[in-house]
């Protein structure tokens, strides 16, 4: 099997993802730029959306230069977070419809929370075929900020019952902290080199 | 003719057909959340097709593997698969507006009996090409799972009309019979690369 | 510059443009299966959509075997090229949403006339980067398929005033001559193989 | 790291970007041609968003000929450049549903301005990355292109609230500007060439 034609195939599906979101900023039939005020909450939804999935992606993308082998797992790996990340448009649209209604904010973070749980399945599989001195499992280490998320993921949910922007704020918080572009596998891999030549 | 194009169109068009399916899963416009209710059977057959269109990539990426030479009549089998997946996002749409009418879940089986035909058809037109002492005939083989799938999509379309939800139980049978890895052609590429060493 | 990634966003917008075509294909909310009646017409010409869009991907792949050199006019007449692609499937959701009246009949082979001459002009410009004696000058010769058709997309187009179903068989007429592959480039690619070999 | 996902993934995005514009071409209903009149100007800013993600596609394609090495910061930038370009079927369809609207028009220049800002911001990382006399630094050159597009844009947002139509005049300039093919990254690539042979 061959690693390229699945990182081809991923990129198509974040590549839609991520576009087809902005199919849910409706566009406001009333010419009045106050018609723009009820969009900006949506707006600013589509925004970390869009850096969500851009994260899914950037992390992928570096994750997948350390794979050497593909076995009958991987794929099916792979799709499950694809599988997740494809509800991210719809939750996202259920929020915005619903004017962030409580039940709604809480529904986006078990979507991140399963997102999140997908990677960390497919970062396992991944791991297990490549066996633990690999680069693969070395560069992932003890994943600090994925813990660190799930947990901000968990109390967002509590919180969105009783307030629903401090929820919206902690999904904003983890998207910053992934933004911070994740230096280990970049590290890894110039040690690697140093040491080949 | 090389196969790296019509493996990244064929990507492409997977991607969006797993993709556009999220659409259907139209965003309840009631905050309540028992609006989420009636969406339960919506989405699993959102999960169910995607499965399907998951393992139809699966097997596709698996196939190519063994493809050597693209002749003429090879995209075009190829695009008579793609049309019966396109269709795949219609009838999950169609079979969720009607709540599962018997006529609906019939049709979602027709719809999968084409495909399936559609991809037995790519597999003769792909071993014409390769002979058949090919790597690619040898490991489809007999195609005992193709042709047990075919047998219970049959029945499944007949027991719709009588009781629509063993139907649906059936088609996901298929799925997971599939879900299981195909290695026909993992086991003949290592036999291969072993003969080859 | 490399013909590559001209390739691949190629693929990547045709990809695009036959899956979102079946976005067209309006879901009926009624469960009566007599609901698929007025549906059988929008299904023919999705289908024959789908073979347009098929013909153009399948003669560009073929072409761009034969293309070495990419100048700056090329990625041009390819985007407009795909342009009039774009445009399928909204003349196609024209005629369905106005049971085929013949003016958008015609609509439909303005559109399809277009999309000839923008192939016609990418042939043009491909020709005068390789030369007189390229492999894909030769492989194009006197391009007799392409002149047929614009002679039955303008005959179709008329007719369509006149009895709307001639022209829409005309349409398929065209699409089945397109069908039958196009070997021109095959054959001069093998001859070029025997001469070197 | 390296750049062919980037590629890949950038022209997955571009490619759904420029085809769901088509999605806001709506159908009318009516079967009598005069329907068509009021699409005419929704047509021609289709053509014209239609452009101008070709044009950033065609330079982003251009400009990755010279890039060499991808740092962490790059993906950002360049995601940044897709998350403006997502938005402009977004304003393309709020000017078209406003019968461009002055406050609509002008809307649409900002999100011109936004991705022309992106891109800079782009083609800046990309030239700390290489260093000051890289091939991109060098090719990129003082941006003239760039400089003045920003001018006409900015002097289009603030013409749209007096004269609408003048504000679409001067967008349609800056894509006509840049339609005409940036030879700056083909001259010095060829130099190059010149040099090493």
């Amino acid at each position: 099997m061959n690693k390229a034609r699945l990182e081809a195939f991923s990129d198509g599906v974040i590549a839609v993802i991520i576009t087809i979101m902005v199919l849910d900023l409706k566009v406001p039939h009333d010419a009045d730029p106050h018609a723009l005020v009820p969009l900006i909450p949506v707006f600013l939804s589509y925004v970390l959306s869009f850096i969500y999935v851009g994260i899914y992606w950037n992390n992928h993308h570096h994750m997948f230069h350390a794979v050497h082998r593909v076995n009958g797992a991987i794929p099916w790996a792979n799709l499950h977070l694809l599988f997740w990340l494809s509800l991210v448009p719809f939750v996202t649209g259920w929020m915005d419809e619903t004017h962030f209604a409580p039940f709604q904010v809480a529904a986006y973070g078990v979507v991140l929370i399963a997102a999140a749980c997908a990677y960390t399945i497919l970062t396992k599989v991944l791991v297990a075929e490549h066996g633990k001195d690999s680069l693969i499992a070395r560069a992932l280490g003890r994943d600090f900020k994925g813990n660190i998320s799930l947990a901000i993921y968990v109390v967002a949910i509590a919180v969105a019952f009783w307030e629903r922007w401090i929820a919206c704020a902690l999904y904003a918080l983890v998207a910053a902290i992934w933004l911070v572009p994740d230096r280990r596998f970049e590290r890894l891999l110039d040690e690697k080199r140093k040491v080949e030549s």
